[in-house]
């Protein structure tokens, strides 16, 4: 290629580069339609009530398969592309204006716990989906393709997303899911093709970026009257099945001083993790949230206990050292009690950061909208953090009144919704504009 | 009736009991056939084996109604006239020799818990079925008609010999049982008639005295080496279901000193359960069995807990004062966590004290046959203490190694099995020559 050919191609780059800008200029500052992204979530509202309160659209359920349907119709009024991948996620694309580049890929999930609410994952998906509509709208060309990603099975421990990642294993289909079925018949059921799930897989280098707006789940940014929570990172969640072994024996009959019993031993454990956790400096949590008594009768002295001990923190040598210091305590109380503590660790997912490039960028989107930001962990597990094993990935938080999640009563305030999408919008644009 | 007559009726009734007494003289010390007793004990293990460990011939299963057939052939064998009443109790009766004298009754029961063992119950039953034996092998007559009475379902409350005293209610026949029958269904299903239970019931002064020989189930004999407990009375039980509302929250976004945790108030409660309990002089026990955390999962901060609460003693002014402090620890647990406490009681047994003239025959037999014996309460609820409602009841207690029961490993060696059921007998003949 001669020197004129470079130089000429230089000159045409530049002068569609202006022009982009120009367009991006003469739409700004680019806000979506606040009216209609409310009128989405209130629609969706109506899929998958539980009976108990609340919503239920656990994966794999009718109700699940119900919400795919709704979100995939709004994705191809955005004018996507929309399929689903073999993992079952479901894919919304649109071509970028510069050939060869990476995908630019934004998404987050659409099912729920049981008696959960509707902004969890709800928020971010239709968000998304809201972003791509707006973009179609005003003819606003991106030059990277832009996908929407709507991850299936976040609650049920990130299926879709690891698939993603490749973190999800051939072995793991034959796991039980809260539907009843399988991993393999759930993903066959929404559309997925579980026999080929290597063909989810993509590779590092293959997403430009991925950014999630989602509800903070956690009390903070409502509390302190914060428009946005710009995330710094997801933190690691590691979970232990810890199994205490004493002597079941007859309530009325065995004198106190000759018992060994496995629930007054995992009762001082429950304490002890909770003064280990609290007596560090630091945001680490620690929870003991459930708990099996065997045998399990008013009348009969425990024994044998098997607890779920669940410990997160953004810096996983703090994990290791809060867990450290609970089996120190544990190790006391079974001498005492003579009761014996054993550990199975059944999560291990690491912390995951997100890029200072993208945290830096949003905090820029929202102040050029006039809103208030502040830097927080995620304590929530999310779909972001298999996506960061891939590439540079950033969350965008909203405020959750009264930090309730996971519940009926979980909310976050229409104006908010809206922030957060036009949060969404203007990062995009900007994350667009980008040459990493 | 003249003065003439008066007397020679006299004279005749003295020389009925010469005869008497020298028959029973004639037959002294009058032991069981040891042999025959555990031969029986070793055909009752070969019915209801618990695939889990032990026995389970819960009542109203297919392994109960064989257990109930196999001593009902042992009662026919004894002499006995076998019949089942109109709450499904198993009853053995033979005349007395004095007409117009009420009934001595000896008996147990031969269901057991799940994963039980093969002594609770059944050392009371077949041995009550051997002294029946006995006597009739040896042609002794008993003053008083003799009734063995094998109660239905002791291990699920009490229902047979509460139906006896009057306890067991109508409305109470709709209960769900472990067998997964009603009660309804259980009863009718061995042979019992619900639809008129009043049938069943037996009014004071119907029965002479009751009296049951029992394994300990705690471990104090066999640790005192001690062949024979008389006892003194059966503690009072006092259960409560104890609600903790708490608020339930993401366990990964809510920081700990924003938590209401509920299963953290629980385990405060457990610790103070035991203190207060352990801390008081006495030999009352408290025990917490069971718990119940709602929602239930690694990844949510407990929002209700329901656990199970059993206090026991033989003075239920002690229950209530165990009960009262436990209540004003809950309550400062309940303000410091913003947790919530509540009760409701389910179980509310009185203690029932043991005849002290049958402890004292009980405490002669045992000496005459140079057992050695110690005085204690039953920790376990029994069927003697609906008994004990009707007539002047009392226990015969053999040791428990290691202090074992409702456990595969509930253990009696045969030696402390046999010296049970000849104390037993020698009582039943001292008690039979009783005028109260």
């Amino acid at each position: 290629m001669s020197y004129e050919s470079r130089r000429f191609r230089t000159i045409l780059l530049l002068a569609a580069l202006s022009f982009a800008s120009l367009e991006l200029r003469a739409q700004s500052p680019g806000r979506v339609n606040g009216d209609r992204m409310l009128e989405h979530m209130a629609a969706m509202a109506g899929i998958g009530k539980d009976p108990g309160g609340g919503y239920a659209r656990v994966a794999y359920t009718e109700a699940d398969r119900q919400g795919r349907e709704y979100v995939m119709g709004l994705m191809r009024a955005a004018g996507l592309t929309v399929s689903i991948d073999a993992a079952g996620n479901i894919s919304g694309r649109r071509a970028g204006s510069e050939p060869g580049l990476q995908v630019l890929v934004i998404g987050s999930h659409i099912d729920s716990v049981p008696q959960g609410g509707n902004y969890d994952g709800v928020v971010g998906s239709l968000g998304a989906s809201e972003v791509a509509q707006t973009l179609a709208e005003g003819h606003l060309a991106l030059r990277h393709p832009l996908e929407v990603l709507i991850f299936q099975n976040e609650e049920g421990g990130l299926q879709g997303s690891r698939a993603i990642s490749g973190e999800l294993r051939e072995e793991d289909l034959n796991q039980a899911t809260r539907s009843g079925k399988t991993l393999r018949e759930g993903i066959a059921f929404i559309g997925g093709d579980p026999e080929h799930l290597a063909a989810a897989r993509r590779k590092p280098g293959d997403v430009f970026a991925y950014l999630e707006l989602h509800i903070e789940q956690g009390g903070s940014l409502a509390a302190e009257k914060i428009d946005i929570g710009v995330v710094e990172g997801i933190v690691g969640n590691h979970r232990w099945d810890v199994t205490i072994e004493g002597v079941a024996n007859h309530a009325g009959t065995t004198p106190m001083n000759q018992r060994h019993d496995a629930l007054l031993a995992g009762a001082k454990f429950i304490e002890a993790v909770n003064r280990v956790v609290t007596s560090m400096p630091g945001r680490q949590v620690g929870t003991v949230g459930k708990i099996q008594v065997i045998p399990g009768a008013y009348n009969i002295v425990p024994g044998k206990v098997i607890l779920g001990l669940d410990v997160r923190d953004l810096d996983e040598a703090r994990i290791d050292l809060v867990f450290s210091k609970i089996r120190d305590e544990a190790q006391q109380i079974g001498q005492a009690s003579g009761t014996k503590f054993s550990y199975q660790q059944v999560v291990g997912d690491r912390p995951a950061l997100c890029d200072p490039r993208l945290r830096q960028l949003v905090t820029e989107s929202a102040k050029q909208l006039n809103l208030t930001t502040k830097l927080l962990p995620s304590g929530a597990t999310q779909d972001a953090q298999s996506m960061a094993r891939l590439a540079p990935s950033g969350m965008i938080f909203i405020p959750s009144i009264g930090g309730i999640s996971h519940a009926p009563e979980e909310y976050s305030r229409p104006q908010d919704v809206v922030n957060g999408v036009n949060v969404l919008l203007r990062a995009v644009l900007q994350l667009d504009a980008q040459k990493w």
